[in-house]
């Protein structure tokens, strides 16, 4: 597959604009525990153990109606990350989007959001994955970029999480490892627009590495879904290993810190900001502690507000970073998923 | 992201073999009739009209129980296409996997497959897509070789469209458009590995091509999935607009066709091999016909025993024309996505 375009050494693939969106108002967890009919201990558990303090939510706690879609998030996102970087819809030749959650099977998010984006007769793509969903689109669009047949890529990343989780269960009979979903977790949706175009003291990204290391490794986190005949199986939606979590995530963080560091010889106290995995505040906490606590770089962490809204955070945290990056500043960003074991992370620096 | 790899130019990307894995005996139109309690003059009519004689599917129909997962047939798929390229898994350096209907929303099948492939720290895709997928995961693999930073890529394509449809509805009752699925679709997977490592006379991926045109098209097939929660809001699993099927499949099919043609500079009557969309053996006929017939080249199709398996199908086409391919003949394929309308294409040359 010859062409004509430049070779990948010049093919530098910058970031134009991050932007995000998140649905209906934040919900406290006072507002949890008056749905679910938990006491005011339980809300202080919350506040101490896990930290998280609002998120937001694709469904009504009162009614359980949906509030909107995946697609409405990414749509909203990836209007407004076109907006920021001043491009019509028609200067997009590639659309990535990751999720874990997607509205349907078929057709894809992906494919509805271009739609009413009206970006059309391109090559789009949605990654399934948790919550390496949208490293993993940003490291496919930048290297489809490079590749060369593309120049202007919209990546979009979300998850409406609250559709996997049993809203109508007794979460005082539930057990806490179930129990606590229904706190970490929140929706949400963001979009980032790249182009290997050259443009004059953007935000390059330099490198996004993702590497599954689930080999051996039972998964810590599954997701069904469930067909028109299959709900009678018994089969559980949603289960989680927290212990090999709260284990493993800091452990992996630490590796792909370093892995990223030693790919670009970039040193820890080169870095200006970090942007560590956004689980809960407490994990983000220990985290923290496991990288050294970054070093002199300023952390830049978001879900104490937004939740663990999945493949959203890492565009929370871009939409943050990137207009505090002044020129030679550099930022790394990682994510880990704990379903089969993925590390990722990204590095950017600002010409 | 610099490589020093070299340029793109020098990044041919060759097929080195193709596998496929179909579950159980296949199931003739007659069992159908059998299970569903249709008549014979059913079964006469889906002999003459759908023209589909047998498939493969991933559940008992006695039982209604499972006889495999995607990562089963995805496993079996992968590990002979390895082996008939004569690699170890540690070979590989990139594994891409489309479907539809995945195992679980996480972990991806793809991470799943890995694990018991014995491949690990490598970067993992999963493309949701409906028949467009098998090609989306080639065009993904393609480009990422291409880009540098791998070398042999593991795609691997398949659906267990089973899991869709509810097999315990009464066929007799059903409207023809939901009844015409338990009889068009099947079950399977398929593989191929891809390397820009040179081998002498290897069948070289020339081109793929892949392009959402839904702008302003409704979607003309949908596929949900249901949460916890979800199964009673009486949403459909499953819905065709198969008069947009019949429509647009050929005319897109016919332009793919053209597309490819023109970006690789070839004329029609220099292919050897055709591999039509394989929805049904009647639209396949129909879709050959409005590509005048294929011209000289011979038509590689396997609906007629296989089912419509999705993203398994350029599989089991890819596994029959390579060992045909002399040095220096062409072959062309074809997939088209009716749920958002995607249309795609690729190329293969023997060196």
């Amino acid at each position: 597959m010859p062409s004509a375009a430049p070779t990948s050494d010049d093919r530098q693939v910058r970031v134009l604009s991050a932007a995000t969106a998140l649905p209906g108002p934040p919900v406290d967890n006072a507002a949890l525990a008056r749905r679910f009919g938990m006491s005011p201990s339980w809300q202080e558990w919350v506040d101490v153990f896990i930290g998280t303090r609002t998120r937001h939510l694709s469904i009504d706690l009162e009614t359980d109606e949906p509030l909107c879609t995946l697609a409405d998030l990414g749509e909203s996102a990836g209007r407004q990350a076109l907006e920021a970087a001043g491009l019509d819809p028609g200067a997009v030749d590639l659309l990535v989007l990751g999720t874990a959650t997607p509205d349907l099977l078929m057709p894809t998010t992906a494919s509805v959001v271009a739609d009413r984006l009206g970006i059309d007769d391109l090559p789009v793509f949605q990654l399934q994955s948790g919550c390496t969903g949208a490293l993993q689109a940003m490291s496919v669009a930048a290297q489809l970029l490079r590749a060369g047949d593309h120049r202007t890529a919209l990546v979009i990343g979300g998850d409406v999480c609250a559709r996997a989780f049993d809203l109508t269960a007794d979460l005082r009979t539930m057990p806490p490892e179930e129990m606590i979903n229904a706190v970490l977790f929140g929706d949400g949706a963001g979009a980032v627009v790249l182009t290997t175009l050259p443009v004059p003291g953007a935000v390059t990204l330099r490198r996004v590495r993702t590497r599954l290391v689930g080999l051996g490794r039972e998964p810590g986190q599954t997701l069904a879904w469930f067909g028109p005949n299959e709900r009678d199986r018994g089969l559980p939606s949603v289960t989680e290993d927290y212990k090999a979590i709260e284990r493993l995530v800091p452990e992996m963080a630490v590796e792909v810190y370093g892995e990223l560091l030693a790919d670009l010889g970039w040193e820890a106290d080169e870095l200006d900001y970090l942007l560590p995995p956004q689980l809960s505040t407490r994990m983000t906490g220990t985290i923290m502690t496991a990288l050294g606590g970054g070093g002199r770089a300023r952390e830049i962490s978001c879900v104490t507000r937004s939740g663990n809204n999945g493949n959203g955070l890492p565009f929370l945290q871009l939409e943050e970073v990137l207009p505090l990056m002044a020129p030679g500043e550099r930022a790394l960003g990682i994510a880990i998923e704990s379903s089969k074991w993925i590390k990722s992370g990204f590095a950017l620096e600002r010409e």
